[in-house]
């Protein structure tokens, strides 16, 4: 039987430097970080974007973890390095490993937050946990068909842990701790299910993502209007109808026009401008813990 | 006689990219931005840099306004960019511009505060007029032999305007106001002089440059502690004998031991960590206003 493992993964995105930095704070000090018997592999993500403190090389190594890519003959260098995180810890691999957490900061106002890619169970079961231990929102993106190929997808159970806000390239002692924090929170909980000690909530609360838009964008393709003051910072705030989203520069506001209680998460993260989201929209709802979640878990951990 | 002109930049960092989308909104909206009267010139300082949203391509531009690396070849290309500058607007270009404002942005909370290089009689004035209106304050920075080759050091009066704390890439609706009414404000001090109509202030408030302080790092240069909570976004606020700087991934505390009342600028700036500063240091002072400033200024403009 194959030792249970959990991957640890920082700087998928170069600039995003807090996480990376715990590592190798942890790699000098392997007190640092409280494991709980879990035994764990880290790895940094993206070793040549972080060396040069950008996002990525080539192409974002968080959307290309494609099944279908990886056939091909790509140069691009985060298609391999995705290649080489799957073939080395990947779920087939000689060092396999179980779970996943990809460790992301963000420029917009997060907080700590969980995010989820669909509804697996075991990322429900595991995300239940840790919401149930610390507290912090759950956001689960699905039905986005213009955003794929997620790191943690690869793995049979897999979170981001995204932090904010923080400048890309600053490192932050708050930022930081919030980091360590989740991690070890999240590790004592896996530890509790393979020793058969787990206790899981009976509901969870998630944000399910609805949708995204862009910013207002002139002929040239040039943002036109900015996010407005009431929303920059405001990410997990329900918005009104009639609250106002973008503001160009003579004073124009542009209103949001729904009254179905639309919560905005990622509000103008630095990163996603190129991806034409100036911020997306989610549902809070609150779910029943389901067994067969917790099933999945067990099962993948024991 | 020659025309009088005010040079003004924005982008100079491309990933500084407030100032420089408001220049596009200006091209696009003349009236957007009252100029008083006063003729001015726009430009982009870093337009490759910008494309690429990152803070130069080969070195950065605003340390590049050295008139020893102009007779060399060099092919960087911020080098060209500076001497593109001078040579088309510079004080003896044929389109020349007596005044220079520089606009950035910074990651730390430093406001909305101008920064003057060295003691120019010219700077001293305008920079007096500005405080006097808006009650910003003003960055003196001189005896840094580590730093020089400012882009408005080149022109015979020329400040940087620098408004913050905002995330490289990130437009922000606060830092762009700001921006838009520090620059309104100087257009309208530098038009009432042209008109005869200035009245000066009897003192100055700056904040002298005295030194600044690298991360604490290790033997292979990485950095050690970050920036202390305490510290952080807590720019222009003295700090007290012992108070805590930075902080390593263990918890401890590097203090500061210094009772002079420094006054630390520009804490955690994101494109500082490669130029080895993590904070710098300013003793505030009030100076009387010198009528030979206010001369230098007339002689200049008139």
């Amino acid at each position: 039987m194959r030792e249970f493992q959990v991957l640890l993964v920082a700087g998928t995105h170069g600039n995003e430097i807090n996480a990376s930095w715990l590592f190798d704070q942890w790699d000098k000090k392997p007190e640092l970080i409280r494991t709980y018997g879990v035994k764990i592999i880290k790895e940094i993500g993206n070793p040549s974007a972080r060396k040069k403190c950008t996002r990525y090389i080539d192409r974002d190594l968080n959307r290309s973890f494609l099944p279908d890519l990886f056939d091909s003959s790509s140069d691009d260098y985060e298609i391999n390095r995705a290649k080489y995180l799957i073939n080395r810890h990947g779920i087939n691999a000689d060092d396999p490993c179980q779970i996943a957490f990809d460790l992301h900061s963000t420029t917009a106002g997060m907080g700590c937050c969980i995010v989820i890619y669909g509804r697996r169970p075991t990322d429900l079961a595991l995300a239940s946990l840790i919401q149930n231990r610390l507290g912090l929102p759950i956001y689960l993106h699905e039905s986005d068909k213009s955003q794929s190929g997620f790191l943690v997808e690869s793995w049979p159970c897999g979170l981001v842990i995204e932090v904010g806000p923080v400048p890309q390239g600053v490192l932050n002692q708050q930022i930081i701790q919030q980091t360590k924090l989740t991690l070890e929170a999240s590790l004592e909980e896996i530890s509790k299910i393979k020793f058969g000690k787990s206790r899981f909530p009976r509901q969870l609360i998630v944000h399910r993502h609805i949708g995204s838009i862009d910013y207002p964008r002139d002929m040239n393709d040039q943002t036109e209007a900015v996010i407005h003051k009431e929303r920059q910072g405001n990410d997990w705030q329900p918005i009104d109808l009639g609250s106002p989203l973008f503001i160009n520069s003579t004073g124009d506001i542009i209103k949001f026009l729904d009254n179905t209680n639309l919560v905005p998460v990622f509000i103008n993260e630095a990163a996603y401008s190129e991806k034409n989201i100036a911020m997306s929209f989610s549902k809070r709802e609150v779910w029943f813990f389901l067994s067969e979640w917790k099933d999945a878990l067990i099962d993948l951990i024991s």
